[in-house]
């Protein structure tokens, strides 16, 4: 008998459609056993805002009395799901004092969606002060409890990262998925900008904010994708041969933050690649590309100055001095700065596009090294802003079949 | 006795704010007066999804008990809402058969924005399906009930204009807050993209969708813009000459659409304008915008493909075909064809900011004639879509008092 006999809770959300398919489980076998990796794990990970076990299996057994014809590509699949993410069962607390116990009656949109394709709506994950700062929560990372798992999706990486969900959900607006996704050692994906709808999920920044995927393999991700409805313009006809291809490295305006774990995988990345008869291009970013770090600064704190008004008229000490700073424009940007910031990164999109389009994929560092010790800070995401702000802003036409993160 | 003080409905918010601070009126005699006005009035114009006449009693009293100190600049004013915004005590339907009766305990942004500053909550107006499609209301024009009252916005826009509210919540994807405002000849301003937080609104299209705001007369905007912090960078020195200022008429790509209504407004505009010593000229718009249309066309249809997954999968019987379109991808929009459409319209902005900077005003068509007869159709956005998609998607630095719409 295998781990995974024994140990349901390692299984994949692929393996876990198929057995439940076959007849070999039942959903609230899965969720009994994914409850008892939580309750062993808890009282280190940490990775939960809310969750209500009996609450679990009751929507299990729900879940195993829909009839086979109606069932969806996610059946049984339990989802982690990051607490800035409405859900219409539990509450959504947005890692702010100021939402304890708010429970609005109402789904996001990506909550419908996995719920309508049979997902099995586990329980809400740890956030930081609503997804906007870097200011640790409880939860620690699962390798190593002294280290972050990152943030501020910090619960739903460490969640799928313990074998607690195999799949969650977070979201992006600097490198709050991609970052937990590299600290806890999962897989994760920023899909394009709206590519998934936002409906539901707490605002920082209209133009940076996305839903980000994680899970345990690219399999998984690639489930995921379907049910989210992730299409290229055609379907891919040819299965990619890295032998003869062509990639790209980019160390970006970030690498002098880069540590020795990073730097080592990025060569190993290369080596790889190169035994596989690829060839691989070191890249620089172009030079329409300087000043990005003043123009990415602009846009979210005036973004923030928008969305943070309303916590801030009623709830002022109860919000973090970042957002307050955000709102009352500390930093004294004008609204002349925050158009031109926006103009200038439109602008260098098309660019970006047209260079990344000659490779078969663009390599970045995710951080700039292994999850720092201490639960204080989330970490750097200085390597992700470029990406997150829309560079590239949507998969190029030529190449159709990158569908995994870039 | 004047008008006004057999009918109490007829105050503009200015005057109602005054005349509370003054001792002279309370909330709950002013809520009275708004009721018996819709009271008579509702089997007519039709422009409320949702009122509950005796929460209004109870809601005004409860602003009424307010202490002076702790009062905001808009206490005691009654506000109309658009019912694709979030309110927490009254239902929230998006014009829609799916949310029928559907009430989340959650108000949106604005809705706290107003609370906080004192605002009574009079009800949620009509709007078309999600403010996405054109097929009229129940709603008609206060002036002529044969006649569209303009949408999405309808109810909000009809409500202000015929006295049952003095300020309205709209909103606008295409032309849905100035072609109401427009047919139903009120005051309207579709502030700056993302500068009211749009948290809690329904989601069209992310990069098109804004507030906005309806009122009966310039001071009134003003007010709300106030409580909305849409401050320009530096503050008004001077008062604003129309003698020796420079404006543009631009007739946009639309004009083949306009009627004589329109022609001779714009007319009319410019000899105004020029008796009061002004320099008006006809401006053209620059060839970055050929392939506007297209474009736009491309952005709303492919965010639609996003925004309405979640309906068309739980119910697709019950949107109409044009959203089903959307998400099916009927009109066969790539991805890379989304693309272009997106860094097209950015590469414009600052061509048509750096246009517009040399005006102290550009002066454009609101909508191509009259209110048209009917309520099937709410008529055509053809004169507002150029300026909804950001063109300009700030006020121009050197036009700091230019606070009204463009």
């Amino acid at each position: 008998m295998s781990n995974k006999e024994t140990e349901l809770y390692r299984l994949s959300a692929v393996e876990v459609v198929s057995r439940i398919q076959a007849g070999q489980l039942t959903v609230e076998q899965y969720a009994r056993s994914l409850l008892s990796r939580i309750e062993a794990r808890d009282p280190v990970v940490k990775a939960w805002a809310y969750l209500n076990p009996e609450y679990v299996i009751k929507q299990a057994k729900a879940v195993d009395a829909v009839a086979p014809q109606d069932r969806g590509p996610l059946h049984g699949v339990a989802v982690a799901v990051k607490d800035i993410i409405y859900t219409k069962d539990m509450p959504t607390q947005f890692g702010s004092s100021i939402y304890q116990g708010s429970a609005p009656e109402v789904d996001a949109a990506s909550i419908i969606i996995l719920r309508q394709a049979g997902a099995l709506i586990l329980g809400k994950t740890t956030t930081t002060e609503f997804a906007a700062t870097t200011q640790g929560t409880q939860t620690t990372n699962p390798h190593d409890p002294s280290r972050t798992p990152g943030g501020s999706s910090s619960g739903s990486g460490a969640a799928v990262a313990d074998f607690q969900a195999p799949v969650g959900l977070g979201t992006q607006t600097g490198g709050s998925t991609i970052r937990p996704g590299s600290f806890n050692g999962i897989y994760a994906i920023k899909p394009t900008w709206n590519a998934i709808s936002r409906e539901g999920q707490k605002i920082y920044s209209i133009i940076l904010d996305t839903i980000g995927l994680y899970a345990r393999s690219a399999a998984d991700l690639d489930l995921l994708a379907d049910v989210f409805a992730l299409q290229d313009d055609d379907p891919v006809s040819q299965p990619f041969r890295i032998e003869g291809a062509k990639f790209a490295i980019c160390k970006t305006m970030a690498w002098d933050q880069v540590g020795k774990g990073t730097a080592a995988a990025i060569e190993k990345a290369k080596e790889l690649l190169e035994a596989q008869g690829a060839q691989v291009e070191h890249v620089e970013l172009p030079e329409v590309l300087n000043g990005f770090s003043e123009w990415y600064s602009a846009v979210i704190n005036s973004e923030g100055r928008t969305a943070f008004l309303s916590e801030y008229r009623t709830s002022k000490t109860k919000i973090s001095s970042q957002l307050i700073g955000q709102v009352e424009n500390k930093s004294g940007i004008s609204r002349a700065a925050q158009l031109v910031a926006f103009d200038k990164i439109a602008a260098a999109r098309p660019v970006m596009d047209e260079l990344i389009g000659q490779y078969a994929a663009f390599i970045v560092p995710s951080v700039p090294d292994e999850a720092p010790l201490g639960l204080e800070s989330t970490g750097s995401a200085a390597f992700n802003l470029l990406w997150t702000v829309g560079l590239p802003h949507s998969i190029p036409d030529s190449h159709k079949d990158a569908k995994l993160p870039y």
